[in-house]
């Protein structure tokens, strides 16, 4: 935890850059406080198919969702989705120059009593962090 | 919103045209007249690595979400599923004369209370929809 | 049902064989008891782009997802889990002696009002197993 996944329409590649996007939200989650470094996993997944509103061929979308652990308070959950989704669409500005682009973002919680994780970064960057 | 995802077994490309079944899912979706047309987004994610059943290579699986608005009567949230279901078996129909494919759908909500979007498409469609 | 899902970062590509995980995976969930042959769906995602904890070239993940039919009791989820989290940390054991991986598992339960399947692998199977 935290897991950031986007997923995006295959005409979108090479028009992103979509590891500079998954590091730039990378950063944007760091800046907000709310997250342990080596815990912040963001990874985005092309689609090859799709069918998109009119299904104009330049029709494009990045869908987002933040799982996150459960427990925190709705208001920070709240500021962590405004801080991410504002950066994302900053980084993305150029595509909102045409009607032909949506981007949106989910937010989930991710229950402690079902979830399971073994993080072998945590050890090296919590010695990292301390010192 | 909505989102429609289809996750699938790789042995599957080439033995189902992908994006004519989300062209036909998304069609299937705007005749329900549940969705607005620059909101609907339905894509496909093909798994290469996979482990189904017995283990058989002709066994294949796709596995449809469809996240939508909370809010709506789920009465008609059934429906919507049981008209996308019942049009993606049509479609599907030559792959169930093998016992080896397997076809599934979940309908979840999207909560609005952490949940953002930013639609170029909207404007350009509901434009063109006023006309 | 059930389906098991891994998100994984495109660097473990020849590090892990991930077919393979996907069969360890498949096995263990059978040796639970629980599931039925035919319904067992495990698959692996590759994520191309990503940026993961302090961004070290050689840091990875695998994020693994269950979902599985509502109404079994939280204990027997649990046991299931914990099973599967211990199969696939043995698996993955080579990985965890470098301070670069996360491994994470959560479990969601399908609703069964509002998910709706066809399989054509179940008489097969059954008639197979009833023998």
């Amino acid at each position: 935890m935290p897991h950031f996944i986007m997923e995006y329409s295959a005409n979108l590649e090479g028009r992103v850059d979509m590891t500079g996007l998954c590091r730039h939200i990378r950063q944007t989650m760091m800046d907000t406080d709310a997250f342990e470094t080596g815990a912040v996993r963001v990874r985005a997944i092309r689609c090859d198919h799709y069918a998109i509103a009119d299904e104009l061929p330049e029709n494009g979308f990045i869908d987002m969702s933040l799982r996150m652990g459960a427990g925190r308070p709705e208001e920070l959950r709240k500021e962590v989705g405004e801080a991410i989704f504002e950066a994302a669409g900053t980084y993305l500005a150029a595509l909102f120059e045409t009607p032909h682009f949506a981007l949106s973002l989910e937010i989930r919680e991710i229950s402690p009593a079902l979830s399971w994780k073994k993080n072998a970064m945590h050890p090296r960057l919590r010695a990292k962090e301390a010192k």
